[in-house]
């Protein structure tokens, strides 16, 4: 193994439960055999909800030597009062600005990856945040069209990728087109080989009409857009599986046959892969020159500062966030 | 207790797996603890695929009697040629008379429950069958119309509803209405009490769009349609949860809150169900005045007479018909 800078994981809202799973994660850096990593944000966020040892370091590199015995941090700026569970601006602009850095100091490498807490998008747009979320923010950060990028949920034993997130269901069959499919794809391919080891990645295309459309008999989205595209990536010699119905490719014999499963829309991907894996999904962005995660789950401000919330999630994001980065670091 | 009698179990098509399954589940009978039950098919069906005993009876009121030591088949007629794997025309029409002959006795109370054995729709089609499926012709046969009956799928630990079933995906948000959903649901809640002994049930709807819309920021049918029709429900004395974010609602502590999930789509319901409960899933038809179940599976021409059909669908079928049908003895 190649010695890997530490990661940086940006706090997320302070309000959130961002800093409580963050220093439940280090609690089980032993057992959980986590590499080191320093969180950047505001030291207090963690104090308020967290009576374990806490270390201000000045810069990523101090971040090895304190790990073992304190969860180092790398203080922004005041993030104002912090009251669990009540998010504020400062406590978005504390969130942005953790961000912002976490991501510099990512690109220039000095942290192996980038693992993001949970943040308000509510919030963050009263602070004048223009992006639709922290993947398209890093994404111009580091120099890549949104485009060109891949949202992957990653479980234990699922990988899946929506083609469309957030758009109602009746737009999705316009949304969907050969271009898309087959960068999505594409992107999805080289990042499996790429960042998970995975030497001949197979993609599983799901159908987006019952029983894959029954040959045209139930919609032809299959017929006009999937297929073609489907024959494009073949072409490219990727390994390619369907259009296969949706409801009898997600139980476990299914599952086993293939890396990744490419979904037409939101719910076709995330309700197979929470149903699963609800506490310990992944959310990686595929496509970027820097490897970037973070739990699927948002800020929880409900059970905030409550010693609630389960830190599985935040323990994947940061272990796939190692191993795909020394991946990198050793192809 | 009180002594039912016995459930009629149509053989669906005699070169598909239904054969085997219903022997497998009789073979089981005693460790399964299966209430007796009679075949009504091609007793040669059988023998073709299985080496175990087989009666022949002549009436249901003989099943009893035999059912402890050899599996009771009334022979409707000869089905022809059977060769597992290959349905052929005569096949079908003993397919379609066992249907016929198993609803009626049920009807007339001989039989104390329906359940239907997987059948082939091409082949059913060919002989001038022009009911969509084996479920509108039973409705129609217990003189129900199919809009006021109700498709369940039925695993151990989650129920769910498809509003809507085999039609394309862009197609579902116009075929979403207020009556629709306030039918479906009204005859779901209905049958939890009276099929399945749930004092008060509880229901799910879930939402259309990804995060059920967020208030109408992706998608507006949660606001237009669904929220509407909960509110109709609930003015029922109906508990109603919803709509709900499909991704959030089927993990096992969100499974916990409901009885059934009421889902706007096929593979909104199918999704989950199968990849929770491939094997074992039952489909159970609300609404009628008979029992009636089926193994939430097809022919699987490709596996018959290699032994390798798994019995468990049709075991919970049989199960799950013969609890329905003390429950409406009794009550």
């Amino acid at each position: 193994m190649t010695a890997l800078a530490p990661l940086a994981v940006a706090m997320g809202d302070p309000a959130g439960i961002g800093p409580e799973i963050i220093a439940k994660a280090w609690n089980r850096r032993r057992e959980e055999r986590l590499v080191p990593f320093f969180v950047v944000g505001d030291s207090r966020a963690v104090h308020t909800v967290w009576n374990g040892p806490v270390t201000r370091i000045d810069s990523p590199g101090d971040a090895a030597a304190v790990f073992e015995d304190a969860l180092p941090v790398l203080t922004v700026e005041d993030a104002g009062d912090i009251v669990p569970g009540q998010p504020d601006l400062e406590g978005a602009r504390c969130a942005l600005h953790s961000l912002e850095l976490a991501t510099g100091m990512t690109r220039e490498g000095a942290a192996a990856a980038l693992v993001t807490g949970p943040v308000s998008k509510a919030q963050l747009y009263q602070i004048g945040f223009t992006h639709p979320g922290q993947t398209e923010f890093v994404a111009e950060r580091v120099g890549v069209a949104t485009s060109a990028t891949v949202m992957m949920l990653a479980g234990p034993t699922l990988r899946v990728v929506p083609v469309t997130t957030h758009v109602p269901l009746r737009r999705v069959s316009e949304l969907l087109n050969v271009p898309l499919l087959v960068t999505k794809a594409r992107v999805t391919a080289r990042a499996l080989t790429r960042d998970f080891g995975i030497a001949s990645p197979r993609l599983a295309f799901a159908g987006l009409n019952p029983h894959a459309g029954e040959q045209g008999a139930i919609g032809r989205e299959e017929i006009d857009v999937m297929i073609p595209a489907i024959e494009i990536l073949r072409g490219e010699g990727i390994d390619v599986a369907g259009p296969l119905a949706a409801d009898t490719m997600f139980h476990g014999r299914a599952r086993a046959t293939y890396d990744a499963a490419i979904c037409c829309y939101h719910d076709q991907a995330l309700v197979p892969l929470k149903t699963l894996h609800f506490d310990e999904g992944v959310n990686i962005t595929l496509g970027l020159p820097i490897v970037r995660t973070s739990p699927d789950h948002g800020t929880a401000f409900g059970i905030a500062g409550q010693d609630r919330a389960e830190p599985g999630a935040m323990i994947a994001a940061i272990r796939l966030a190692a191993e795909a980065a020394q991946r990198r670091a050793t192809a």
